[in-house]
């Protein structure tokens, strides 16, 4: 019988991080309590978090300050940065959760400062040795879960199958797909092509017990054959980029041929709806750090008040879902079919 | 002062590759000849070839036959199929390169096989262990050489360089690009940013006196940033095919969202206009390989006659402007830059 939660999901939100910190991440906060969404905790510098608290209506409210100092940037190397900058927003809020304050962090700060800070704090779950990031990145496949988007650049080929794993029982609790097929990008479907690391891949596959479905290609990408795709981060990282940018490109190109052709409010739906077609990473608040043992969520730089909210809701799903120990299980299930 | 050619350029055409042989390789061959744009070896078995040529007028005309037998598949391992099928189209077709029968060679056929003939008989350039293939392939980009395309798929950092200097010429030589920008495929802009072989063939790049911009991203590629792309081949086929596949699934979005809302007119040339700017590819007849010592154009599978044309038009360019002079000019200089 499922576990009903009768407390309020408490989230440690960094207040630091992000383009327009702390006025966004303070309001988004407000906002998720005031909605009754969670009990936030509010983690940043004293003085400018306090003034953003000050221009809410915040009494009565599950709202918690809780101070830190500085933050990591974007342009640090986030290792160094975690080891440096101890008393940094992203540690103090992702100790919240290793001390059990809250149940999940959220940042729109540093992609890399969340997601050391959550290895050095939270740890990996055992049989991962770095966590990934992934989720939906092509409109046209908005369940297709690819990962890794870009934290693990050279990978092993067992730390692929890491990927299938952690993608698979993300695409499942997360996106409601029942038996998630996996597919492994490469260059062509036929058995044994591709470089050397996804047909040694293909081979752990094949015996991991995963619903896996063999290589994809880049334009299986497109009409979402697979529904978690596994690649590296360095190729993960380079498809999420063209997509935006081929989003953003044939935008601009539309509008400029069909000026005048269709009615203002029809070009204006018509472009919106390709954008949210083409850059579908926006739509869900941000993505939970895969592979560490806790729920850290991380969103946006540019995100709004609103992504935030998202970003608590999606948080809210990986602790109701039993996401970290569902990730424990499974891969503990499938990594034992690796001989090292 | 430059040489001018007085003769007529000799191409040798495998008539037994792609999806319509022999009918279309013969008409593109008969109708390069007919249009005097060159003299034409159509090589393949006796009977069929026959059989098309007799369905043209070809009196008078410099057409030849040669016969050969048999032809490399599409799924044929081809160093084990060039081996094990000496009189194939393609060999045959190579060889005439070889002896100096013709300047150049082209097959609609399998990639592979042309590739793999081109280097048994041909020979690689020196400093270039396996050929590339590469050109433009973001419609937004008509000028962009991004390679490799899918013919090596695992790169030594020295192999990325090589591929740069091939690009570079083939952009200065066939597209016009004056002093081509060469940018190196990464996750990231910012010097040390990228995987083991990109921040390896980054530092080779910079010593190497070419016009080398630094890392570039995938978001870089749509605006056409870098004049030539190097990735390695399993980086630059998923490109390529998702490309191609977002192209298909843009225009009948695109079809399904505007129907009625514009003439029939506007929509078809609207989704013409699309599909051309992200299918880049067909139109230039096919691409040469590049690194090997001679000519071999290798085209689309499903070549139309005047696919066929164009590409021996791109053959004529490759001969008149010195292409494989200039490449062993070049790559010699870069490669020398390179400790091993």
């Amino acid at each position: 019988m499922p576990e009903t939660r009768n407390q309020l999901l408490k989230v440690a939100i960094d207040a630091m991080g992000g383009d327009n910190a702390p006025s966004v991440p303070v309001e988004g906060a407000v906002q998720s309590a005031k909605s009754g969404l969670a009990e936030v905790f509010i983690v940043g510098d004293s003085d400018p978090v306090q003034q953003e608290l000050a221009k809410h209506e915040i009494g009565g409210l599950p709202i918690h300050f809780v101070p830190s100092e500085g933050k990591i940037e974007d342009n640090e190397p986030p290792a160094l940065a975690v080891r440096q900058k101890p008393t940094a927003s992203i540690l103090v809020a992702t100790n919240l959760v290793k001390n059990k304050t809250a149940d999940a962090v959220i940042s729109m700060g540093s992609t890399g400062g969340a997601m050391a800070a959550s290895v050095v704090l939270l740890g990996t779950i055992e049989g991962i040795e770095r966590p990934a990031i992934g989720g939906p990145v092509i409109g046209s496949a908005p369940n297709q879960t690819i990962l890794d988007l870009g934290s693990n650049l050279d990978c092993k080929p067992s730390q692929l199958l890491g990927f299938g794993v952690l993608g698979s029982v993300f695409s499942k609790l997360l996106l409601g797909v029942d038996n998630p097929k996996i597919g492994l990008l490469s260059v062509g479907s036929e058995e044994g092509k591709g470089n050397i690391q996804s047909k040694e891949a293909s081979a752990l596959f094949k015996k991991s017990g995963l619903n896996f479905i063999g290589n994809i290609e880049g334009n299986d990408l497109v009409t979402g054959k697979a529904d978690v795709v596994v690649c590296d981060g360095f190729v993960g990282n380079v498809i999420l980029k063209l997509v935006e940018g081929l989003g953003r490109g044939l935008a601009s190109q539309l509008k400029a041929s069909l000026m005048g052709k269709l009615t203002d409010d029809h070009l204006n739906a018509l472009i919106e709806d390709l954008y949210k077609k083409n850059n579908v990473v926006d739509a869900r608040g941000g993505g939970p750090v895969l592979g560490v043992n806790g729920v850290s969520i991380i969103g946006h730089g540019n995100a709004s008040a609103g992504t935030v909210e998202r970003a608590v809701g999606l948080a809210q799903m990986c602790v109701e879902t039993k996401l970290i120990e569902e990730l424990n299980k499974e891969v503990s299930m499938v990594m034992s079919t690796v001989d090292d």
